[in-house]
């Protein structure tokens, strides 16, 4: 499918989606870029039931096609003994900061999808649903299906795109290595073999009959246009909506895409599974440059992020992003203040680069 | 400079280089690329001066422009303790395959640019000069231009493009993460500040005035048209010629990257430093998988190699890649076999994909 066949199919009016970011937005941003004819997403790894609920009434009434992303992974069994050496590893870091570890909250919600949100989707059906780390189960995902929903899914490497395809997703999403965030490869769990988006996306195209939307690395028309050229149907942005007015990035994220946070650098990335448990590209910041950014003692996904609600608490509240995923993709240069609008219609080549 | 304006200042008729791909090739690749109307290279670092005087010899002969390649690492200084460490971690190969640790060669030979090889870019008058790793000395970067070449150097970051830039290069090749063979990175030694392409290049592009080339992941006309769109004047495209006629890649390597020899996927690389001490992007193989395939004790490069010699001569002889440097990017399943010319002809969009 070419990228209009693509973006009519979904009933856009530009082949630009914006990336699911738990996170750093919630509604408002996808409604602003449903508004410019691109596909907004709303992502519900964090969301409660009622703050989704309310997301997707408005979302469903702005009468536009929106994407509702859900995070399948399996939920990690409790492993007392990993949590303990993990909240040693932090000990230092709370012994620092003066705060007690004993108030460390349970877990770190990343709601995974499952039978009530298979309800949520029958309730509201939206136009388009996104996976990432592979699919649910069969009879889930059939329940999906059913409601009417486009279903996208990531793939980070031919295998996992035609694992996919297999399974009848309606395009896949070829995530390479510059992406920021989680990474959602889900065949296997080597990183060696991620690969750039250059190179992934024509060998994806190549071995699905499926379209395949680029994305990881694309933060303005030229890398747009580069995307189309190895033959993506479209593309999909996060990093370059970070900045943006309807965008819910916290100060100190701000601060640090911007360069304005003294020890980060907004050019230097890395893949780290400090803050979650599951490898995800952020900006170095110093919990990553003093631990190294991938420690595999770290408890499994979601739960390495609870120990660390109180340090980065602490921290920001100080100024300081010392224990913050400050989530981005290698093209953190690319974020500007504005509204979201404006950046979809520059991506599409409507408007002139800001 | 747009795609044709740095090909005909090259005296091109296609944006197409071929990257110097020392141990793969001789004067007879860069022949036929520049018969096909690219800019065929002549890579330096192992070659000895006879045949790199032979090679010149037919590379003047042909009448079209040729890249002469030089590294610029500065020459290790042995340390004997690094080195018995080395050998040790290696002792177990050797018993295994009955060899003497004992008949280990003294060092591997990775010739830096030097007084000597001065003295051959002035007898020569190579139309191009190109450096990895950074620059030569400012004296030795002025015998150069003084003989009339123009000088291209590798960036794997914004910040060493600008170096280049500053110190006077004619072009920069911007090397992403995806490329084959040894990073050039030179300013920082931080792995994670290395891009993908796609990213890398427009920000390149931002970032200096002069030319920029794309390398990494380039490996058919999509790669190209792409690179074009992301604001590169050119391409310079290497693991796709590695199956070439023209190119020496010797029998296990061939065997790898078809899929043919056994424990080799050839869509899984990883940069590693065992083969050489720098960081380079190979096929993952035995040694890579069992070391894992960054090492910190392995000796400064390019010393690391010296006591994998008799090691990878046992395997080869037995028709396996165990200690073999299998160089290759992220698109080795762009290599056809077939004339070398035809490569550059179908990325220059001259002729239909192979």
């Amino acid at each position: 499918m070419t990228a209009v066949d693509l973006a009519s199919w979904l009933g856009l009016r530009v082949p630009v989606l914006q990336a699911p970011m738990a996170g750093v937005q919630d509604g408002r941003l996808a409604l602003a870029v449903a508004a410019a004819g691109g596909l907004g997403a709303l992502p519900t790894a964090t969301l409660g039931v009622p703050a989704l609920r309310e997301a997707l009434n408005e979302l469903r009434a702005c009468g536009q096609p929106y994407n509702l992303n859900f995070f399948c992974h399996r939920p990690p069994v409790p492993d007392a003994a990993r949590e303990h050496a993990w909240r040693e590893t932090l000990a230092t870091y709370y012994r620092e900061a003066d705060l007690d570890p004993a108030g460390v909250p349970a877990g770190a919600g990343r709601q995974p999808f499952d039978e009530m949100l298979a309800g949520v989707v029958e309730a509201f059906r939206p136009p388009v649903v996104s996976f990432h780390f592979g699919l649910p189960e069969p009879a889930l995902l059939a329940r999906v299906r059913a409601a009417g929903a486009k279903v996208l899914a990531s793939a980070t490497t031919v295998a996992e795109a035609q694992w996919l395809e297999a399974r009848g997703v309606d395009a896949v999403i070829a995530q390479g290595l510059e992406a920021g965030g989680h990474r959602g490869h889900f065949l296997d769990d080597d990183l060696s073999r991620q690969l750039g988006t250059l190179a992934l996306v024509p060998q994806v195209v190549a071995a699905v009959r499926v379209p395949v939307i680029a994305a990881g690395g694309i933060g303005d028309r030229r890398g747009v246009e580069a995307a189309l050229a190895l033959g993506a149907a479209a593309v999909q942005v996060g990093t370059a909506f970070l900045l943006c007015d309807e965008a819910t990035t916290g100060p100190v994220h701000r601060s640090a895409l911007t360069g304005r946070l003294q020890g980060i650098d907004p050019s230097h990335t890395a893949i780290t599974n400090l803050f979650t448990g599951r490898p995800a590209r952020g900006l170095v910041n110093r919990l990553m440059r003093e631990r190294g950014p991938l420690d595999p003692t770290a408890p499994a996904f979601p739960l390495a992020g609870a120990a660390l609600v109180p340090l980065r608490a602490h921290a920001e509240a100080r100024g300081r992003a010392d224990f913050t995923p400050l989530w981005a993709g290698q093209r953190a240069d690319a974020c500007r203040p504005g509204p979201a609008g404006d950046l979809v219609r520059q991506l599409a080549g409507l408007d002139p680069p800001r």
